[in-house]
């Protein structure tokens, strides 16, 4: 059948930095330590654990004196004080974009203002941020307003990868819920952004969307969700393993995109077996 | 028939302190120029006028070394100037929260912000806050959102008398639009705020709903179009003169309110006549 890839798709800048990093870090120590899984894709983790790289879920868990990878969702103030006292050897692979929120909130506290982020709480990268202040708040629905309270300036972000809409949507609820002053600073990723529209473009011109990435990958569901909106027949699979012939039952063309997690060769291998799948005109 | 006021309405602050200051002046000049309207209603323009309340369009029309009465509303930077150098002897009774929205534009113009007026264009309360500034935009719907164009700051403020609902539908569409970072006061009218929800509450305890006031204020415009959203059956009458019989068919219960440029004996008036309608039960 016919195939057409997004324009914009598959691993972000942040991504390829956090993986080359470690690939790098691995190659000189042997043993690594990860804060978490370094991107939510489990074939990648599972490449670079067979490298060495160890991922674990707390501090606790990471011998003194350890080399200790910081992910591209970044790590929380009180981590990075936990691995210092415990003498690790911090290599930083921190997206930039992520960094600036990060610090961008600490400055905001700083300053006076009540931070809120708006976002996934249950994210690393929203956790990363939280952890970085001494009091945010985190909104992730309408629901999460009333935690603000009554504040004399609010400081806004946004978890780099929302969409414009939903960042949108939250600030109009916090503006009608009753402010005095509020700065909002955009600290959306335009890359996101650019894939999410290509995405959206992608969809309406053809009659079956897949979206690739882990399942466990926030930006992937989210794109299968805005994908959904604008082609129903909208598949979130891992890899070609996930693929069923039945899905493509009456259809001639075919778009594919993928997480800012997922890595070319899944991509690849994806397009060229879908390809070769003949389908009754 | 049964009739309720609403709990907030008529009258505010601003619109009072104009009131008596004119007629305070009048008491001790005789002759006033009022730059515009003193307030949307043509009962008090005209007692005042036969006080020796003189309204005219443009300080063109007024003659060197009058006394002027700048309204609730406020007036340009340049109509002030344009005064001075008449040597007009100028009585400002600029409401205070329109005073602080001019303030707050041009101090943030100032630091470097593109301004926004979220508001009406032609309300001479917005046309007086754009006056204070170089270059601000007016935003009074999403199509103008394009004239923001791509400024590194946003300097946002909303005309005192529109809806939370409005302010936080404009913010959202902005955000959406893209931007890199705001600053947003809330120079909402906290007074206007409390009328319009205590106007939404009777709405939805009466059969039919009252807003009175000129047809040319727009707070009491916007009153009666918040009113319809809540009880179809909302009429915004000028003062007793305009009530049908046929308005009232079938209802048991009325529920009145009014713009804050309506003066109470309309009100008075209004409720005292209502009262005494039979009703077919």
């Amino acid at each position: 059948m016919k195939v057409i890839v997004a324009e914009k798709y598959g691993f972000c800048a942040g991504v390829r930095n956090a993986i080359s990093t470690a690939e790098k870090v691995l190659a000189e120590k042997g043993r690594v330590y990860s804060l978490g899984p370094i991107i939510h894709n489990p074939g990648v983790v599972e490449r670079l654990a067979q490298k060495g790289l160890v991922t674990v879920d707390n501090v606790e868990e990471i011998p003194a004196g350890a080399t200790v990878l910081i992910r591209s969702h970044g790590a929380a103030s009180e981590e990075i004080a936990h691995l210092k006292e415990k003498n690790a050897d911090i290599v930083d692979a921190t997206c930039v974009l992520v960094k600036r929120v990060q610090q961008i909130a600490a400055a905001m506290e700083n300053e006076g203002c009540k931070v809120v982020i708006v976002g996934d709480r249950n994210h690393p990268e929203v956790r990363a941020v939280v952890g970085c202040t001494k009091g945010a708040v985190v909104v992730g629905d309408e629901s999460d307003i009333k935690k603000i309270g009554d504040n004399a300036r609010l400081g806004i972000v946004c978890q780099t990868t929302q969409s414009p809409e939903f960042f949108g949507r939250m600030l109009s609820a916090i503006a009608i819920s009753g402010f005095n002053e509020m700065r909002v600073i955009n600290t959306l990723c335009k890359e996101a952004i650019k894939r999410q529209q290509a995405a959206i473009e992608l969809c309406l011109k053809v009659d079956i969307m897949f979206v690739l990435g882990g399942l466990e990958s926030a930006n992937t569901r989210k794109l299968a969700e805005l994908c959904k909106k604008y082609n129903t027949r909208t598949f979130h699979l891992q890899n070609w393993d996930e693929f069923d012939k039945k899905q493509v039952f009456g259809c001639k063309t075919a778009g594919v995109t993928a997480g800012a997690s997922t890595p070319q060769w899944i991509i690849d291998d994806f397009v060229k077996n879908l390809v070769e799948i003949n389908v009754a005109g």
